[in-house]
């Protein structure tokens, strides 16, 4: 680690050339632009039950959720859903499609959903999971759900199978 | 702006508990977490002709483009797509729905771009372009579009305006 540590972005001030105010640090000038973020997950069935995730972590411990994470760097939205499967269910998976894209501005987040099946049943936590479990519909925790993105997801999943249709989902009136 | 000048975060190390490198600055410690980009743009339509932009800008300046740019903090991407509207080409629009999300990994960028009317015909060059303009489908300079994903989302424009389905493309086979 470096030697000297400085106060970091911690002044809030408009740039030179610049429109909006960005965090700068005091000490070394340096300017942490700050951009909305790309949340990429999938609603994962194995014949009629869907995959869901208890968190091990902050925040909404203890509370289920799909598996999905941020997007990483130089990495395509169904190969980061994928990973997220795998990630935090042990789960492989393969993407049949765009299920949903939710504009969440309040936490700065564009959230792509996919539908996807598991390749096989075998599931298992992995280290931001407690547990990880098949539920067939009837069976969904809906009031221990992590967030409301989880809910309108399944929901939005289960009018499509009805419907048999492949239109992309956005966030509910 | 501040007295002491340091050098960014100008060191690429695997920071503590972390799994992947970042950029950390080695004089005041801060780690610059990167994550791909979301870019918002809009086919926009007038009648029978779509608005271009011409780059006033770095890079291929010169050449059409989408009205299109980086969603800012807090913005939803409809708004940022109609923000970008106006900034670039004094455009009003009403965004009908989401014509494509596509994955630019090389880039670290995740597009997407909406279908849109525009609400009156009067267009004016913001400080971004060139020019700006509205083509008869076949008046659009095929061979002096600025980026491969604009060719694609007229294209998909097109197809989708002569089926009328409202499907969300995605990047080309």
């Amino acid at each position: 680690m470096p030697e000297f540590i400085g106060r970091g972005p911690t002044l809030f001030t408009i740039p030179e050339g610049d429109t909006l105010a960005r965090k700068v640090c005091p000490d070394c000038g340096f300017i942490a632009y700050e951009n909305p973020k790309i949340i990429v997950g999938a609603v994962c069935r194995w014949e009629e039950r869907i995959l869901l995730c208890r968190r091990a972590i902050e925040p909404r411990t203890g509370y289920w959720t799909l598996p999905a994470g941020y997007l990483e760097l130089n990495e395509a939205t169904p190969a980061g859903a994928a990973r997220e499967a795998w990630e935090e269910a042990r789960a492989r998976i393969e993407i049949e499609g765009l299920l949903a894209v939710y504009d969440i501005p309040r936490l700065s987040q564009v959230q792509l959903i996919y539908r996807a099946l598991l390749v096989t049943p075998e599931i298992a936590a992995g280290p931001e999971s407690l547990e990880v479990r098949l539920f067939a519909w009837d069976e969904i925790p809906w009031n221990d759900l992590a967030f409301p993105s989880v809910k309108w997801a399944l929901d939005q999943y289960h009018e499509g199978l009805a419907s048999g249709d492949r239109v992309t989902r956005r966030n509910p009136a």
